[in-house]
């Protein structure tokens, strides 16, 4: 039997943290890190951020946290839309489940309290029907949590999904396998009503509405967040990556691609501005964000496929399977999101299978059939549900685009050598958003300087994790902590200097590493797989040459652990 | 390209070591700990043990090593037959492939030296067929080692199968993995021509005369060797392993069978003795061995359909799957003989499907299916081949008994726990013959002295490994390790005293756990899995508790490592 424990206790030793900071100090403290991650001693921990509910644009965020079975480490995964945003409604600041159980229930959260109810009628549908069967039960103000066929079979590649400010569930936690835990504890849906729940209200309003207006002009000046990603989204990356050679092709084995144009973010923005009807190529993903960096892919006849179209989704799903058209890869997109996976693990695993022949590359209706046998778990299914790494180990084949287990994001490591030391040495396995290098100012092809890059963006992205803040605020904020400092003080009413916000992240990471290095994790660990560094990437005329020394000063050997 | 290195340098560093301490140290010393198992840099090492092809009784032992794909970890695995008897009397002591290649070859060795030839006739075919064909283009008198179809798609179960005396390739090195790692290096076949090659002759006749004499006579005076093995093999522990709660039952959760008596080594007898013909309950796998602990099986009407039926077949391929009909067994067994696979890895796969209903248990049609799908590398066969950690991994199963990622053999290791430790903490994963404690005289059910007597099993073990001597002599030969220091100096002319036979077999442990640490184990993978601490076996009412920290004294970090 799963339970649910609501913590309100503001003197508790979780008063000053949120988010991740939250979810990774619950599991270290609490999960024996040798643990089945899909048996009764695994927990599974729902945060907000410490600034989510607030108000504040772009930082409705929040975190989920387990062991992985993914990567058989720490996991925190982070997500926008509006399902934390309730959480943090309703008062709760962690929702921590624990122990198993086979049947599957809804967990229905409401100012009454708690109640479970029988999920039977949900199981084995796709998400957007399971969706919309909860709110038609549920009402249509609620915000749900859930998980997809994959996490019900407990799949390496299940997520969590939560919903965008529009109902859809394609706001998802992808990473890591965490649907496959929620599975595990037999949580099929967490239902959200914030009926009779008054607005949130910051602690000092005047020092906070001071403060928010500063941080929300920052937001309007920083050419990232106030152009290029409201107008192009994140598939903007895809001209950038290929031009560095880093855009993941074929099963990662080259950084470029032919027909990179037909993917790119001005096509995308195009054919979604042409196409009209349910399509939009700016689209917030939480409400009142000024980024607004997502969109809505919809058919020629203006009908809603899928969203949105990230540019991991077309970099793992695109260029990674050699599939140049828009439209499969909003298939592939779609699928993922109707059974709950992530869509870069998806990607990955397909890839590998395209390595072996099992499917060709390029052969987007192979990959789209296979992909279906996810949803009755046949043998295929299940193998592409394990995950790249475990396709790799099922087929003998040694080209596999992972670290911890995890399939990388769209960025070959070889090519961004700042995300290679990430991939290598983050407590999170191969994952961009845990150390974001790319727009650091040195050259991406040389070893110089990366170890020092990828740590400062380690630290970064655990700062926006805990915040509830979305990364793409970085170059608005990045440098300007003291004053999100004084935005947090006002709202929680407890002071915290942007000293604090720097020193949780930094311990966030430790005890990550802490519980990794408990779970068994060594400095063999932290590294990538072997032809990363035997095998040019002809686009970029690189290997990956970081020196595992100096991998070792970042990862879990380091020496302050 | 892979390249054959014959190695005959008698002043080297490895003359006074044999068979797992010769293949282990080449593999501590020459293959990076981190490398891709199946990539460029692992190294597979055959290796005669010190007293193979000397005329010793169960003494025509052999060694293969690698880095395995199945733990990750270093492994040697270790088997009789013929065929290590050819390359010892070939003069090689060791066979080192390196690098990998994309095609398979068939490997020629004779006086003439080596060539390469096409193995494009035998690729795909069962191993029977394979071996005649063998047998047919190099001459009846060859030797052969081969692979299956298994080992040619690199998988995780692949074995590497040699000859018995009577020509069929059913002597197994079958743990590891090893059989992908000869895949991936392109070795199809290894023919061993000793057309031309005397008689081996021991360095000082008389004084091995002398001492082969008493050892021989040791062996056809202790119970084991001279009356149950030769009587009923090694299916005589299925009575034992039974009335302990040992024998594995229904994917290993519960340690007694109903239908023991159907599967036990009485009813094996009696059936091959009524079969007749092809059948025969006693078979020699080395020319003159004494123990013959082997037997064939064959059907009704008297034809030749598999050997032999050991203990860990029927524990695995039986009890594990709640299959007590020997024939199915048998079945079972031609099987993962003709395909190349190991019996036990086959059965802990299979077992782990059947605990998700994907076979039902019992169901020996529904295993004969499944594992046909193994030939083609349909998705399902791709699943089974992975091993039974992989497939728990696929399905989300958390009941997998496997240690260091290899499938237990056929001992619950709740019911005989020094068993628990060995599996816990060899370098070499779950294996019996890394460390059999059963002939310990103790309280297999409490967890005083398991620790002590896993740790004296483990060198005893390496020293049979080392000396290319059968398990089975154990009885005979413990404590009288001067007298076999004899016997091996003079065989090959270097002083080899018993405590040289014993302290060589210590250092091999401790490289292999050196190696195992440098590839990333820690005393996190000096355990077993959660459910064997948490979930009594109701033969036994016994759990698994050993102490982490008794463990932790002999495993991969122990004090002198």
């Amino acid at each position: 039997m799963s339970s649910l424990a609501v913590s309100e206790d503001k003197e508790s030793k979780y008063k000053k943290i949120g988010g991740r900071a939250l979810t990774s100090k619950i599991i270290h403290d609490e999960v024996p890190a040798t643990c089945h991650p899909l048996g009764s001693k695994n927990k599974l921990v729902f945060a907000t951020g410490l600034l989510t509910g607030s108000g504040a644009s772009s930082a409705d965020r929040y975190s989920i946290g387990a062991k992985s079975p993914l990567t058989g480490g720490i996991k925190e995964s982070n997500a926008g839309g509006i399902s934390g945003l309730a959480l943090g409604k309703l008062g709760v600041r962690a929702l921590v489940f624990e122990n198993i159980r086979d049947d599957f229930k809804i967990v229905h959260l409401s100012t009454s309290g708690v109640k479970f109810d029988d999920a039977e009628p949900i199981l084995g549908k796709d998400l957007s029907e399971a969706a919309t069967w909860l709110r038609e039960k549920y009402g249509k103000h609620v915000a749900v949590w859930l998980i997809g066929v994959a996490g019900e079979q407990k799949m390496n590649l299940s997520a969590i999904a939560g919903q965008d400010k529009d109902g859809h569930p394609t706001r998802y936690n992808g990473r890591g396998g965490l649907g496959a835990v929620a599975g595990s504890k037999g949580i099929k849906a967490i239902v959200l009503d914030t009926s009779g729940v008054g607005k949130n209200r910051p602690e000092d309003r005047d020092e906070f509405k001071a403060a928010l207006k500063e941080y929300h002009n920052w937001l309007m000046e920083a050419p990232a967040t106030s152009k290029v990603f409201p107008e192009l989204g994140t598939a903007s990356l895809v001209e950038s990556t290929n031009s560095l050679g880093a855009l993941p092709t074929r099963n990662f084995s080259i950084g470029t691609m032919e027909d990179y144009k037909n993917i790119s973010g001005e096509t995308l923005r195009k054919t979604l501005l042409e196409r009209g009807g349910a399509s939009t190529p700016t689209h917030a993903c939480m409400p009142g964000c000024i980024i607004r960096c997502s969109n809505v892919f919809g058919d020629e006849e203006g009908n809603y496929v899928t969203g949105p179209m990230e540019y991991e989704n077309i970099g793992l799903l695109g260029s990674n399977l050699d599939i140049s058209d828009l439209d499969e890869i909003a298939e592939l997109n779609r699928l993922c999101n109707e059974y709950g996976i992530d869509t870069i693990e998806t990607g990955g695993a397909l890839g590998v299978l395209m390595a072996q022949n099992v499917i060709s590359f390029g052969d987007a209706e192979g990959a789209i059939a296979a992909l279906k046998e996810i949803k009755e778990g046949k043998p295929l299914g299940r193998i592409i549900g394990s995950g790249a790494e475990l396709v790799g180990k099922i087929y003998g084949e040694p080209h596999v685009p992972t670290a911890k287990g995890q399939t990388m994001p769209a960025y070959d490591p070889r090519a961004i050598k700042g995300l290679g030391v990430t991939y290598a040495t983050s407590p999170q396995g191969a994952d961009h958003t845990a150390g974001q290098t790319i727009r650091a100012q040195l050259d991406h092809h040389s070893p110089e300087g990366q170890v020092e890059a990828s740590r400062g963006a380690q630290t970064a992205n655990t700062i926006w994790d805990n915040l509830g803040m979305c990364m793409f605020s970085a170059g608005a904020v990045q440098g300007r902590f003291d004053r999100i400092g004084d935005l947090v003080t006002a709202y929680i009413g407890e002071k915290v200097t942007g000293e604090d916000i720097i020193n949780s992240a930094k311990e966030t990471l430790k005890i990550e590493h802490a519980f990794n290095k408990k779970a068994g994790f060594t400095k063999a660990d932290d590294k990538l797989a072997d032809y990363f560094y035997e095998e040019e990437n002809k686009a970029s005329n690189t290997v990956f040459d970081v020196s595992q020394e100096e991998l070792e000063t970042v990862g879990v050997d380091r020496d302050d652990l």
